[in-house]
């Protein structure tokens, strides 16, 4: 079945798509994360404050996919005013919408380098193009992560002679991407050459990523999968339930500490103490070279409402939020934290699997690290 | 003001009790726990089989509560029938109910042995008069851990000569107990002798006991404290944000393993690689002496739909279910961990605070370290 999106392609086989950009289009759609599993809702991108919403607000999440949904942004802002005062607006506020996914600066500098030195008339068109390419790059980038990664499956599996066990934390799926995902790729990959696979979904909270998010694409490819409480971690290692953890990341450190979803550093602790591998999926977009350590790494406090309250479906099928606290109970909620290099058992990147630490990722990506 | 209630006592200044046996009746009320913090429901139990139930869909919960409710259920059920076989019969229903806490077997047993020699027409007194020692002694134990326990959090109150930062876990307050609680009672005392504190509350999924129970402590006795996912506890303390953590247990095997609810482990884990001091209060109706390790408590597994859905209070102030996963996820629900002794920092009991090892447990408790 021919697509109608530009970035569909055929090594993809489920029905559904963060992000896609319909052919000749000059709007972005987005799947409204905040919906599922429960609905699917698309939402129409057509200007940049869209777009900037949709980041802020979480109808997309996921480092790749913020990226290219900014990169998009961009092209949206200068169809409406190519001048630079309007490039550097439009930079500045897609770059304010969250603080630690390092892609998303990645993506909007790599735009606006593209276009910088053009006449005012060839910009949007050289900026669509460019998060076309971002896009159809992440794409192939997360094909060969999940290359990369499906080799430790198959090692897995020859030495078990079983299913595969593998516990991943939030989503790092292909409604984190442009594509397969970066922690899911390999999953995905697996399954489909029939490989034995079942995957441990942590519910993630506070937004529950996971039981909302990876457990609807799990279901929606046919993968075995089981959720569990995120603090179910250590005791499922501890019971030998557990072969691998595989991750995403929002942001790696020049040295491999690596920034992803809170309740990451947990499970790497869990993981080390239980002799589990832990292994972080990442396209080289989330690298940030420039950074010695993950200390310096702006980790987002979002609403206490969040750790407040719960959203889900009631039994008459409506959306509602249920508060599980007393009244006026403060509450913390930061949304990332930085599992250190030491814990991590290796970085799985589209160019192969580097250690944690700067002299591999340097040998692996030595333009990104001069 | 004088209390109706034979169980309370001037130390405790708070207007809410887990379980009382009003002077002279012949029955046990408790608070439903399930209605906290949105309602304040308090239930007479009045027969064996309600009190088997409370413990059994979690009216009431906690190691040393649940003894106690245990204890009084056989009290009931021998004011119905004082005769063998029925003494059999409801030790064995109340043993059922709940497989972790050894508390309940401790409680049941310890009424049985109260009775079980008596001419017929004597037990059921015997009974009661033994559930009331169980009660007052549960209270005496809780401040006694509370005095032990002061003295940690002075302490780290004189060497930061600011608040003292405790997390805890679940709920190991007075609604785990029937007095000051085991965790909270250090943390009541210190309150009330004016030191300051602040109290980190993780949510405890999926039953959400820290949001709806400890958190509900800590408002009504007025201590600071913050809410946070369980997902937070090794970022929290890798910020440097927590001197201690302080959880119950609901059984602590002879070589000091400890289990307690799904959570505690990761929480020591990330303790022992922060450098932050991780202790256990317990009475010593939690030690199981008779176990070498903790490899051999029974881990209760609970209905996966504790973990696929959560209850609380919607805008209208109803409480409702909401489902937090795709229709159909297979989930599991592991109620309890065992945290390994050689995280553990202290035990801290009504006799003192013992290394986690069978030495200094046996110097503490030669008695039952036989």
């Amino acid at each position: 079945m021919p697509s109608k999106y530009s970035g569909a392609s055929a090594c993809d086989p489920a029905s559904y798509r963060a992000l896609v950009r319909p052919v000749g289009a000059r709007h972005v759609e987005v799947l409204d994360q905040r919906a599922l599993p429960h609905a699917i809702v698309t939402v129409k991108l057509a200007d940049p404050e869209a777009a900037a919403v949709a980041i802020r607000d979480m109808w997309i999440r996921g480092a790749p996919l913020i990226g290219a949904v900014g990169a998009y942004g961009l092209a949206l802002a200068l169809d409406r005013d190519p001048g630079d005062a309007a490039l550097a607006n439009a930079h500045e506020m897609l770059d304010a919408t969250r603080p630690t996914a390092v892609n998303l600066r990645w993506a909007l500098n790599r735009v606006r380098a593209a276009v910088v030195r053009l006449a005012a008339h060839d910009r949007a068109d050289a900026a669509w193009r460019e998060a076309d390419a971002i896009y159809a790059e992440d794409q192939a980038m997360n094909r060969a992560i999940g290359d990369h990664g499906l080799e430790l499956l198959r090692k897995i599996v020859r030495r078990k002679g079983g299913p595969v066990q593998v516990m991943t934390h939030c989503n790092a799926g292909a409604l984190a991407t442009c594509g397969w995902g970066t922690a899911t790729a390999p999953l995905f990959l697996a399954h489909a050459e029939g490989l034995p696979v079942h995957v441990w979904v942590s519910e993630t909270r506070p937004r529950l990523q996971g039981a909302n998010l990876t457990a609807w694409e799990m279901h929606r490819r046919g993968l075995a999968h089981t959720l569990f409480a995120d603090g179910a971690s250590a005791l499922l290692m501890r019971r030998g339930e557990v072969d691998l953890v595989l991750v995403g990341a929002d942001r790696v450190a020049g040295n491999g500490d690596t920034c992803n979803k809170i309740g990451t550093y947990d499970k790497a602790l869990a993981a080390r103490d239980n002799d589990v591998p832990f292994y972080v999926a990442l396209p080289s977009s989330t690298l940030d070279p420039a950074l010695a350590s993950g200390d310096a790494i702006p980790l987002e406090a979002r609403s206490p409402d969040e750790v407040l309250a719960v959203t889900g479906r009631d039994r008459f099928g409506h959306s509602t939020t249920v508060a599980i606290a007393p009244e006026g109970t403060r509450a913390v909620n930061y949304a990332f934290d930085v599992t250190p290099a030491r814990l991590i058992t290796g970085l799985v990147t589209e160019r192969g699997i580097a250690a944690a630490d700067r002299d591999a990722l340097t040998r692996l990506f030595p333009e990104r690290f001069q």
